[in-house]
Protein backbone atom coordinates (compact mmCIF):
# COMPACT_ATOMS: atom_id res chain seq x y z
CA UNK A 1 0.00 0.00 0.00
CA UNK A 2 1.32 3.36 -0.82
CA UNK A 3 0.82 6.65 0.66
CA UNK A 4 0.54 8.50 -2.91
CA UNK A 5 -2.70 10.06 -3.74
CA UNK A 6 -4.70 11.69 -5.93
CA UNK A 7 -5.22 15.66 -6.19
CA UNK A 8 -8.25 17.44 -4.95
CA UNK A 9 -10.27 20.33 -6.74
CA UNK A 10 -11.03 22.61 -3.85
CA UNK A 11 -13.88 25.07 -5.11
CA UNK A 12 -14.59 28.16 -3.53
CA UNK A 13 -18.18 30.17 -4.01
CA UNK A 14 -19.28 32.89 -1.90
CA UNK A 15 -20.15 36.67 -2.85
CA UNK A 16 -17.85 39.58 -3.04
CA UNK A 17 -17.46 40.56 0.81
CA UNK A 18 -17.57 36.34 2.29
CA UNK A 19 -13.17 36.95 2.12
CA UNK A 20 -13.43 33.56 0.03
CA UNK A 21 -10.44 35.11 -2.38
CA UNK A 22 -8.48 36.19 0.51
CA UNK A 23 -9.36 32.28 1.79
CA UNK A 24 -8.01 30.94 -1.64
CA UNK A 25 -5.27 33.37 -1.42
CA UNK A 26 -3.48 32.89 1.36
CA UNK A 27 -3.96 28.73 0.92
CA UNK A 28 -1.59 29.03 -2.26
CA UNK A 29 0.80 30.81 -0.55
CA UNK A 30 1.21 28.17 2.22
CA UNK A 31 1.67 25.76 -0.09
CA UNK A 32 -1.62 24.05 0.27
CA UNK A 33 -3.13 24.27 -3.11
CA UNK A 34 -2.25 25.98 -6.38
CA UNK A 35 -4.33 28.04 -8.78
CA UNK A 36 -4.54 26.42 -12.51
CA UNK A 37 -3.21 28.73 -14.76
CA UNK A 38 -6.19 29.90 -16.83
CA UNK A 39 -6.77 31.41 -20.52
CA UNK A 40 -7.75 34.74 -21.19
CA UNK A 41 -8.80 36.84 -24.09
CA UNK A 42 -7.61 39.82 -22.51
CA UNK A 43 -4.41 42.04 -23.32
CA UNK A 44 -1.10 40.56 -21.68
CA UNK A 45 -0.26 43.31 -19.25
CA UNK A 46 3.28 44.21 -18.50
CA UNK A 47 5.23 41.61 -17.01
CA UNK A 48 2.86 39.10 -17.69
CA UNK A 49 4.11 35.57 -19.11
CA UNK A 50 2.33 33.50 -21.53
CA UNK A 51 1.92 30.09 -19.71
CA UNK A 52 2.88 31.08 -16.36
CA UNK A 53 0.21 34.15 -15.38
CA UNK A 54 -2.37 33.13 -18.25
CA UNK A 55 -2.62 31.34 -21.25
CA UNK A 56 -3.26 34.26 -24.14
CA UNK A 57 -5.87 33.29 -26.25
CA UNK A 58 -7.33 35.68 -29.36
CA UNK A 59 -11.26 35.34 -29.62
CA UNK A 60 -10.93 32.75 -31.91
CA UNK A 61 -8.84 30.42 -30.40
CA UNK A 62 -10.81 30.83 -26.93
CA UNK A 63 -13.88 29.58 -28.91
CA UNK A 64 -12.52 27.12 -30.84
CA UNK A 65 -11.91 25.72 -27.19
CA UNK A 66 -15.12 26.47 -25.93
CA UNK A 67 -16.29 24.18 -28.46
CA UNK A 68 -14.19 21.51 -28.05
CA UNK A 69 -15.48 21.46 -24.48
CA UNK A 70 -11.26 22.07 -23.19
CA UNK A 71 -12.78 24.34 -20.73
CA UNK A 72 -14.26 23.02 -17.04
CA UNK A 73 -15.44 26.92 -17.02
CA UNK A 74 -15.25 29.40 -18.55
CA UNK A 75 -17.27 33.48 -18.04
CA UNK A 76 -16.96 37.03 -19.52
CA UNK A 77 -15.96 39.74 -17.08
CA UNK A 78 -15.43 43.36 -18.34
CA UNK A 79 -15.85 41.89 -21.92
CA UNK A 80 -12.75 39.59 -22.10
CA UNK A 81 -13.57 35.82 -21.47
CA UNK A 82 -11.60 33.70 -18.93
CA UNK A 83 -11.78 29.55 -18.95
CA UNK A 84 -10.40 27.29 -16.98
CA UNK A 85 -8.32 24.35 -18.71
CA UNK A 86 -9.59 20.88 -17.85
CA UNK A 87 -6.24 19.66 -18.88
CA UNK A 88 -4.40 21.70 -17.04
CA UNK A 89 -5.98 20.80 -13.69
CA UNK A 90 -5.97 17.40 -14.45
CA UNK A 91 -2.46 17.45 -15.26
CA UNK A 92 -1.60 19.30 -11.00
CA UNK A 93 -4.17 16.28 -9.97
CA UNK A 94 -2.72 13.37 -11.24
CA UNK A 95 0.76 14.73 -9.57
CA UNK A 96 -1.19 14.57 -6.00
CA UNK A 97 -1.40 18.37 -5.94
CA UNK A 98 -4.52 20.09 -4.75
CA UNK A 99 -6.14 23.32 -6.95
CA UNK A 100 -8.16 25.67 -5.90
CA UNK A 101 -10.67 27.07 -8.02
CA UNK A 102 -12.32 30.91 -6.58
CA UNK A 103 -15.04 31.36 -8.81
CA UNK A 104 -18.81 32.43 -8.66
CA UNK A 105 -22.17 30.20 -8.85
CA UNK A 106 -22.71 30.58 -12.00
CA UNK A 107 -19.26 28.92 -12.69
CA UNK A 108 -19.31 26.48 -9.96
CA UNK A 109 -22.60 25.19 -11.84
CA UNK A 110 -20.47 24.58 -14.93
CA UNK A 111 -18.01 22.72 -13.09
CA UNK A 112 -20.11 20.57 -11.73
CA UNK A 113 -21.76 19.51 -15.36
CA UNK A 114 -18.02 18.99 -16.48
CA UNK A 115 -17.69 15.11 -17.72
CA UNK A 116 -14.23 14.51 -16.84
CA UNK A 117 -14.10 11.63 -14.13
CA UNK A 118 -11.40 13.10 -12.98
CA UNK A 119 -12.37 15.94 -12.25
CA UNK A 120 -15.92 14.94 -10.52
CA UNK A 121 -13.81 12.68 -8.42
CA UNK A 122 -11.53 15.35 -7.23
CA UNK A 123 -14.42 17.82 -6.79
CA UNK A 124 -15.01 19.12 -2.82
CA UNK A 125 -17.30 22.37 -3.19
CA UNK A 126 -17.55 25.12 -0.29
CA UNK A 127 -19.74 28.23 0.12
CA UNK A 128 -18.44 31.06 2.30
CA UNK A 129 -21.44 33.15 3.90
CA UNK A 130 -21.11 36.41 5.25
CA UNK A 131 -22.77 36.24 8.67
CA UNK A 132 -25.46 38.93 8.25
CA UNK A 133 -26.17 40.76 5.33
CA UNK A 134 -25.63 44.32 8.16
CA UNK A 135 -21.76 42.89 8.33
CA UNK A 136 -21.73 42.54 4.74
CA UNK A 137 -22.76 45.97 3.69
CA UNK A 138 -19.91 47.28 5.91
CA UNK A 139 -17.54 45.34 4.16
CA UNK A 140 -18.74 46.22 0.97
CA UNK A 141 -18.72 49.64 1.98
CA UNK A 142 -15.67 49.35 3.85
CA UNK A 143 -13.23 50.64 0.83
CA UNK A 144 -14.27 54.22 1.74
CA UNK A 145 -14.04 55.89 -1.39
CA UNK A 146 -16.98 54.24 -3.39
CA UNK A 147 -20.12 55.56 -4.95
CA UNK A 148 -23.60 55.14 -2.92
CA UNK A 149 -24.77 53.60 -6.02
CA UNK A 150 -21.66 51.52 -6.61
CA UNK A 151 -22.34 49.58 -2.90
CA UNK A 152 -25.23 49.26 -3.08
CA UNK A 153 -25.16 47.43 -6.88
CA UNK A 154 -22.64 45.45 -4.90
CA UNK A 155 -24.93 44.72 -2.01
CA UNK A 156 -27.39 43.86 -4.47
CA UNK A 157 -25.53 41.12 -6.79
CA UNK A 158 -24.02 39.98 -3.32
CA UNK A 159 -27.43 39.55 -1.35
CA UNK A 160 -28.42 37.33 -5.00
CA UNK A 161 -25.39 35.02 -4.85
CA UNK A 162 -26.13 34.23 -1.15
CA UNK A 163 -29.03 32.30 -2.20
CA UNK A 164 -27.15 29.41 -3.65
CA UNK A 165 -25.22 28.05 -0.47
CA UNK A 166 -27.70 25.39 -0.48
CA UNK A 167 -25.89 23.96 -3.85
CA UNK A 168 -23.08 23.46 -2.00
CA UNK A 169 -21.54 20.26 0.23
CA UNK A 170 -19.97 22.66 2.98
CA UNK A 171 -20.57 25.75 4.31
CA UNK A 172 -18.53 28.22 6.11
CA UNK A 173 -20.32 30.83 7.76
CA UNK A 174 -18.09 33.57 7.71
CA UNK A 175 -16.51 35.16 11.14
CA UNK A 176 -13.12 36.44 11.29
CA UNK A 177 -10.51 35.84 8.83
CA UNK A 178 -8.52 33.35 11.42
CA UNK A 179 -12.02 31.02 12.17
CA UNK A 180 -12.36 31.16 8.53
CA UNK A 181 -9.26 30.15 7.27
CA UNK A 182 -8.99 27.37 10.13
CA UNK A 183 -12.41 25.53 9.22
CA UNK A 184 -11.37 26.36 5.46
CA UNK A 185 -7.93 24.16 5.69
CA UNK A 186 -9.59 21.68 7.92
CA UNK A 187 -12.11 20.62 5.03
CA UNK A 188 -8.61 20.23 2.55
CA UNK A 189 -6.69 18.55 5.63
CA UNK A 190 -10.03 16.24 5.95
CA UNK A 191 -10.59 15.85 2.35
CA UNK A 192 -6.70 13.97 2.09
CA UNK A 193 -7.66 11.66 4.80
CA UNK A 194 -10.12 10.20 2.49
CA UNK A 195 -8.80 6.50 1.41
CA UNK A 196 -11.08 6.75 -1.35
CA UNK A 197 -8.21 8.98 -2.79
CA UNK A 198 -5.58 6.55 -1.80
CA UNK A 199 -3.69 5.33 -5.15
CA UNK A 200 -2.72 1.68 -4.77
CA UNK A 201 0.82 1.21 -5.91
CA UNK B 1 -32.23 29.90 8.28
CA UNK B 2 -30.43 28.22 11.49
CA UNK B 3 -27.12 27.83 12.34
CA UNK B 4 -28.61 24.58 14.12
CA UNK B 5 -27.00 21.55 12.96
CA UNK B 6 -27.37 17.30 13.87
CA UNK B 7 -24.30 15.67 15.82
CA UNK B 8 -21.40 13.93 13.92
CA UNK B 9 -20.78 10.33 15.64
CA UNK B 10 -17.20 10.20 14.95
CA UNK B 11 -16.46 6.37 15.33
CA UNK B 12 -12.25 5.53 15.44
CA UNK B 13 -10.73 2.02 15.00
CA UNK B 14 -7.20 0.99 14.68
CA UNK B 15 -4.90 -0.81 16.48
CA UNK B 16 -3.45 -1.20 19.78
CA UNK B 17 -0.29 0.95 19.54
CA UNK B 18 -1.67 3.59 16.89
CA UNK B 19 -3.07 6.09 19.62
CA UNK B 20 -6.39 6.38 18.91
CA UNK B 21 -7.93 6.06 22.70
CA UNK B 22 -5.57 8.93 23.10
CA UNK B 23 -6.93 10.82 20.31
CA UNK B 24 -10.41 10.47 21.40
CA UNK B 25 -9.47 11.26 24.92
CA UNK B 26 -7.74 14.47 24.14
CA UNK B 27 -10.87 15.68 21.96
CA UNK B 28 -13.56 14.60 24.59
CA UNK B 29 -10.98 17.14 26.85
CA UNK B 30 -11.10 19.73 24.73
CA UNK B 31 -14.81 19.45 24.83
CA UNK B 32 -15.05 19.29 20.94
CA UNK B 33 -17.07 15.56 21.38
CA UNK B 34 -18.42 13.59 24.01
CA UNK B 35 -18.10 9.45 24.91
CA UNK B 36 -21.73 8.02 25.16
CA UNK B 37 -22.13 6.34 28.40
CA UNK B 38 -22.19 2.64 28.45
CA UNK B 39 -23.61 -0.12 29.55
CA UNK B 40 -21.74 -3.10 31.03
CA UNK B 41 -22.11 -6.19 33.09
CA UNK B 42 -19.18 -5.61 35.04
CA UNK B 43 -18.99 -4.86 39.02
CA UNK B 44 -19.13 -1.00 39.81
CA UNK B 45 -15.74 -0.47 40.88
CA UNK B 46 -15.25 1.89 44.11
CA UNK B 47 -16.97 5.21 43.43
CA UNK B 48 -18.37 4.68 40.05
CA UNK B 49 -21.76 5.99 39.48
CA UNK B 50 -24.59 4.54 37.68
CA UNK B 51 -25.64 6.58 34.81
CA UNK B 52 -23.04 8.22 35.17
CA UNK B 53 -19.98 6.00 34.56
CA UNK B 54 -21.74 3.13 33.04
CA UNK B 55 -25.51 1.74 32.89
CA UNK B 56 -24.41 -1.22 35.54
CA UNK B 57 -26.70 -4.15 33.75
CA UNK B 58 -27.07 -7.58 35.32
CA UNK B 59 -26.55 -10.49 32.86
CA UNK B 60 -29.91 -10.88 32.11
CA UNK B 61 -31.05 -7.06 31.65
CA UNK B 62 -28.03 -7.14 29.28
CA UNK B 63 -29.25 -9.74 27.29
CA UNK B 64 -32.78 -8.65 27.00
CA UNK B 65 -31.43 -4.92 26.00
CA UNK B 66 -29.44 -7.05 22.93
CA UNK B 67 -32.55 -8.89 21.96
CA UNK B 68 -34.43 -5.80 21.73
CA UNK B 69 -31.87 -4.54 19.55
CA UNK B 70 -31.14 -1.49 21.84
CA UNK B 71 -27.52 -1.66 21.31
CA UNK B 72 -25.39 0.28 18.16
CA UNK B 73 -22.81 -2.17 19.35
CA UNK B 74 -21.47 -4.59 21.79
CA UNK B 75 -19.01 -6.80 22.62
CA UNK B 76 -17.25 -8.81 25.65
CA UNK B 77 -14.43 -8.01 27.36
CA UNK B 78 -12.85 -10.47 29.42
CA UNK B 79 -15.86 -11.78 30.86
CA UNK B 80 -18.23 -8.99 30.93
CA UNK B 81 -20.57 -7.24 28.45
CA UNK B 82 -20.10 -3.89 27.39
CA UNK B 83 -22.65 -1.97 25.09
CA UNK B 84 -23.24 1.34 23.67
CA UNK B 85 -27.33 2.51 23.62
CA UNK B 86 -28.80 3.87 20.41
CA UNK B 87 -30.48 6.18 22.52
CA UNK B 88 -27.66 7.73 24.36
CA UNK B 89 -26.25 8.24 21.00
CA UNK B 90 -29.33 9.65 19.55
CA UNK B 91 -29.83 12.02 22.46
CA UNK B 92 -26.61 13.44 22.14
CA UNK B 93 -26.91 13.98 18.76
CA UNK B 94 -30.37 15.36 18.34
CA UNK B 95 -28.68 18.42 20.85
CA UNK B 96 -26.07 18.77 17.69
CA UNK B 97 -23.58 17.43 20.61
CA UNK B 98 -20.55 15.42 18.50
CA UNK B 99 -20.09 11.79 20.25
CA UNK B 100 -16.88 10.04 19.65
CA UNK B 101 -16.86 6.14 19.66
CA UNK B 102 -13.48 4.42 20.38
CA UNK B 103 -14.00 1.02 19.22
CA UNK B 104 -12.73 -1.99 16.95
CA UNK B 105 -12.93 -3.22 13.67
CA UNK B 106 -15.91 -6.12 15.18
CA UNK B 107 -17.39 -3.09 16.41
CA UNK B 108 -17.39 -0.83 13.92
CA UNK B 109 -18.67 -3.49 11.26
CA UNK B 110 -22.15 -3.67 13.84
CA UNK B 111 -22.09 -0.02 13.73
CA UNK B 112 -22.31 0.11 10.43
CA UNK B 113 -25.27 -2.69 10.19
CA UNK B 114 -27.10 -0.82 12.62
CA UNK B 115 -30.98 -0.05 11.39
CA UNK B 116 -31.47 3.62 13.20
CA UNK B 117 -31.45 6.17 10.74
CA UNK B 118 -29.84 9.20 12.67
CA UNK B 119 -27.06 7.22 13.66
CA UNK B 120 -26.59 6.49 9.90
CA UNK B 121 -26.60 9.75 8.77
CA UNK B 122 -24.24 10.71 11.74
CA UNK B 123 -21.28 8.35 11.23
CA UNK B 124 -18.19 9.43 9.95
CA UNK B 125 -15.39 6.61 10.59
CA UNK B 126 -11.82 6.44 10.21
CA UNK B 127 -8.94 4.40 10.95
CA UNK B 128 -5.71 5.42 12.49
CA UNK B 129 -2.86 3.06 11.13
CA UNK B 130 0.82 3.28 13.21
CA UNK B 131 3.35 3.98 10.03
CA UNK B 132 5.08 0.90 9.92
CA UNK B 133 5.61 -2.34 11.64
CA UNK B 134 8.51 -1.07 13.49
CA UNK B 135 7.29 1.52 14.88
CA UNK B 136 4.12 -0.47 16.10
CA UNK B 137 6.36 -3.00 17.84
CA UNK B 138 8.28 0.19 19.54
CA UNK B 139 5.20 1.31 20.34
CA UNK B 140 4.06 -2.24 22.11
CA UNK B 141 7.02 -2.98 23.82
CA UNK B 142 7.75 0.62 24.59
CA UNK B 143 5.63 0.12 28.31
CA UNK B 144 9.11 -2.40 29.24
CA UNK B 145 7.79 -4.00 31.98
CA UNK B 146 5.71 -7.04 29.50
CA UNK B 147 7.24 -10.56 29.04
CA UNK B 148 8.04 -11.28 25.45
CA UNK B 149 5.10 -13.27 24.91
CA UNK B 150 2.69 -10.70 25.80
CA UNK B 151 4.24 -8.37 23.19
CA UNK B 152 4.07 -10.75 20.65
CA UNK B 153 0.30 -11.39 21.32
CA UNK B 154 -0.82 -7.73 21.02
CA UNK B 155 1.97 -7.32 17.68
CA UNK B 156 0.06 -9.96 16.40
CA UNK B 157 -3.46 -8.72 17.00
CA UNK B 158 -2.53 -5.54 16.22
CA UNK B 159 -1.20 -6.46 12.52
CA UNK B 160 -4.42 -8.31 12.06
CA UNK B 161 -6.48 -5.58 12.65
CA UNK B 162 -4.23 -3.40 10.43
CA UNK B 163 -5.68 -5.39 7.47
CA UNK B 164 -9.26 -3.30 8.30
CA UNK B 165 -8.25 -0.19 7.29
CA UNK B 166 -10.02 0.02 3.63
CA UNK B 167 -13.47 -0.57 5.46
CA UNK B 168 -13.08 3.28 6.65
CA UNK B 169 -13.79 6.28 4.94
CA UNK B 170 -10.64 7.59 6.24
CA UNK B 171 -7.42 6.87 6.99
CA UNK B 172 -4.94 8.74 9.32
CA UNK B 173 -1.02 7.58 9.17
CA UNK B 174 -0.02 7.67 12.80
CA UNK B 175 2.98 9.73 12.68
CA UNK B 176 2.78 12.15 15.57
CA UNK B 177 0.57 13.04 18.43
CA UNK B 178 0.10 16.59 17.14
CA UNK B 179 0.44 15.56 13.74
CA UNK B 180 -2.38 13.15 14.43
CA UNK B 181 -4.59 15.48 16.26
CA UNK B 182 -4.79 17.85 13.82
CA UNK B 183 -5.57 15.39 11.12
CA UNK B 184 -8.40 13.88 13.46
CA UNK B 185 -9.94 17.46 14.37
CA UNK B 186 -10.00 18.64 11.22
CA UNK B 187 -12.30 15.83 10.14
CA UNK B 188 -14.66 16.89 12.71
CA UNK B 189 -14.59 20.67 11.72
CA UNK B 190 -14.64 19.79 8.22
CA UNK B 191 -17.89 17.70 8.58
CA UNK B 192 -19.24 20.22 10.59
CA UNK B 193 -19.47 22.29 7.50
CA UNK B 194 -21.84 19.90 5.90
CA UNK B 195 -24.76 21.63 4.74
CA UNK B 196 -26.63 18.16 5.07
CA UNK B 197 -25.91 18.79 8.68
CA UNK B 198 -27.86 21.62 9.08
CA UNK B 199 -31.43 21.85 10.58
CA UNK B 200 -33.58 24.45 9.00
CA UNK B 201 -35.19 25.97 11.75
Amino acid sequence: MSHKRSGILLLVSGPSGSGKSTLCRRLTEEGEAVYSTSCTTRQPREGEQDGVDYFFQTRESFKKLVEEDKFIEYAEVHGNNYGTLISEVVEHLEKGTDVVLDIDVQGASLVRECQSEIIQQALVDVFVMPPSEEELYKRLSGRGTDAQEIIDLRMKNSVEEMQYWNKYTSLIYSGTHEEDYAKFKSLLIAERLKVSRLIQA
